[in-house]
């Protein structure tokens, strides 16, 4: 059967040439990095080439990368950890409302521990608007935290703008740059950051592997202490196979990138032009020029998120409705209430993102197949058959869960 | 040359077994196991049947089973978890002096946000005493965490008599039990146990793949937060090729320990046995029959493990001193200070820690290789020279740092 992987935000496929360097450390180079010995050195070595690697590909310096374990490390990392070693300044933090939800649950904890949390509200192709974070800024702020892009929707903020206002008022700047590092340039001077959190399962590295990179001279209190490594900031045995992967995926990200960037935004563009041409009543959300070059995300109304994907997956397409961290909970997203679209449109919202791999035979069998499954769900939609007998929409009625995904659990 | 790999607790060689599993899931089956569709459901299922893998070596039920990145991070989520989760209630922690840093640094954290913690004595085999635990105890004790053994001297504590005096009380028992699982038996219920951390590195499977075992019932706050994974327990997307390693080698571990056991215990006996037939003046550390069947550590005296560590490495063989954590500091061990070791003489300290893969020619290689190194190195000892000489031991001198390693940094 074919396989048509347009989930690649949920983890994309390990580059085979990762998966070559990464062998021998799973295989051969077993030694712990911290051993005193020339066997312990060789790992020692493999994670200082992969951070040099990491380094360049975000334009910092390799003593500013500190490995973790997955993108949500990174960021619960940079939150609390910012929080903690700045507490006894300021106790007040700026974010949006579509971060992800381990900046959304991180920050949550640390309101419940006594800190003052502003959401910032985006517009409807959600953009986070530079005048608001200007006017949120107070006295005691000490840190804003805003993602770089969305991976459900695809809008990329305007970063260079928001941490200007923020850094000319002496406020910290972190960016959760997850949907974006080894996609778009992603350059820590030109953007204006602090810190930034980056995971290799998104450009084609191994899962387990991620990164925050903290400017020098920024306090943090590490999150897992215990031994010395990543300069006392990150403890625990480094998990050197993947690592070593994270650091070539960069390296091939980096050398790469253009030519997906413009191989991606084509197959994107196809998929954003001809799916309203197949499927009457569907909807593109997020910014329609400032977005992710593999991001679609459609609203396909009367029906549901559900159904499609399960349709689809039937024929070898794989795509997701929601983040894949909450997809399972089926709640309409905190991001597609938040850029306010209507409920009843939203439970037909999916999300398909593509990568390098992808090809055009790949997007022709999606426009051939998507839009049949479209019919054949709306065919059994009594709001469907409402429209199509009064040519009017029917309000959302009770019973219907519009709640907010993955409220924090205690 | 010839690779004798004495290291073991700073890491395992991966099973090849273990490595055949692994590789599909870097591979092919990439899919995001929250995904909803069938592709990542393919990873939603490998890891369920890892959980039970894992839980059938601790007699745990599959639902008890959190993965993590590595044995800090659990011993950091059991710690803080348990501390925030049961703070409304009491603020008193019992620990042991000779504990993994990843315990000793996430309790000094808490002591530093407002928790009393207790770290009792251990005796000169580094065995905790019952009665200690006992008169410990206060009314508002939440937690006791002690190691089921300690890597780098062997010790083997009386756990199932300290959980008993623990629990009697109401107290939560936590247990290190990273160098034992998988080497030893550990049944959780055996033991008496409500949390236990583990880490398949110490059993030839692959680094970053580890696990908290929480009892059914015991409340816990995550310290890493975002979507639904590891049952809202463990947010971040499931580095799923190391947790599928992490279970087959679980299961390896359950079907051939007791074979793995008396291997390596011989192997240890003779080394335990032949080492002071050979070299004069050294002394084992750690309990003579409560310890680790695959654990030696010896002090050498008149001079420093660096030295044998160096000219050991030479020849292929590769030891440690102190712990892999904090092998680098070079300062004196808490372990070795716990246990009262004379200063002087732990600084000659030197840890082996054997493997399933270790043969009686290596043990043999060993024999042969370090009497003529200690020799050597004695030979450019003044304070051997002093020794020859005169018949007595020097003080310990101005100047030598024999500070606890790794205090925590801010």
């Amino acid at each position: 059967m074919r396989l048509i992987y347009l989930d690649n935000h949920s983890g994309t496929k390990l580059d085979p040439r990762v998966y070559d360097e990464i062998v021998p450390y799973l295989t051969e180079y077993y030694g712990n990095a911290q051993s005193m010995h020339s066997f312990g050195y060789k790992s020692t070595q493999a994670i200082q080439k992969a951070r040099e690697q990491v380094a360049q590909l975000i334009n910092a310096n390799d003593n500013e990368i500190y490995f973790t374990s997955c993108g949500s490390e990174s960021n619960n990392l940079a939150l609390k950890g910012i929080a903690e070693a700045y507490k006894s300044k300021s106790r007040h933090i700026i974010t949006s409302s579509i971060e992800h939800v381990s900046v959304l649950n991180a920050l949550k904890r640390l309101e419940q521990a006594g800190y003052e949390i502003t959401r910032l509200p985006v517009d409807k192709s959600g953009m986070v608007c530079p005048d608001d974070l200007k006017q949120a800024i107070r006295k005691d702020t000490i840190l804003v935290s805003i993602q770089h892009a969305n991976p459900e929707i695809g809008t990329i903020q305007p970063i260079e703008e928001l941490s200007k206002i923020a850094r000319d008022k002496g406020v910290l700047f972190h960016t959760d740059a997850i949907a974006t590092t080894g996609i778009i340039p992603v350059d820590v001077n030109q953007l204006g950051i602090d810190l930034l959190s980056l995971a290799g399962s998104q450009f084609h590295g191994p899962k387990g592997a991620a990164a925050l990179y903290i400017r020098k001279g920024v306090r943090i209190i590490p999150q897992i202490e215990g031994g010395v490594q990543e300069q006392n900031k990150r403890a625990g045995t480094e998990n050197i196979a993947v690592i070593v992967g994270l650091g070539r995926a960069a390296e091939i990200a980096r050398q790469e990138m253009s030519d997906n960037h413009i191989k991606m935004t084509n197959l994107r563009n196809k998929l954003i032009k001809e799916l309203p041409e197949k499927i009457p009543y569907i909807y593109l959300n997020g910014h329609p020029q400032n977005r992710l070059p593999h991001n679609v995300n459609f609203s396909v109304e009367f029906i549901e998120g559900e159904g499609m994907l399960l349709f689809l997956d039937e024929k070898g397409i794989y795509i997701t409705s929601g983040s894949a961290c909450t997809s399972k909970t089926l709640k309409m997203s905190h991001v597609m209430s938040a850029i306010e679209c209507d409920p009843a449109i939203a439970q037909g919202s999916v999300t398909m993102t593509l990568s390098k791999y992808n090809t055009e035979d790949d997007i022709d069998y999606v426009l051939q197949e998507f839009p049949p499954i479209v019919q054949k769900l709306r065919d059994l939609s009594p709001l469907y058959a409402y429209f199509k007998k009064t040519g009017k929409r029917q309000e959302a009625g009770p019973g219907t869960n519009y709640e907010h995904d993955h409220d924090l659990e205690e």
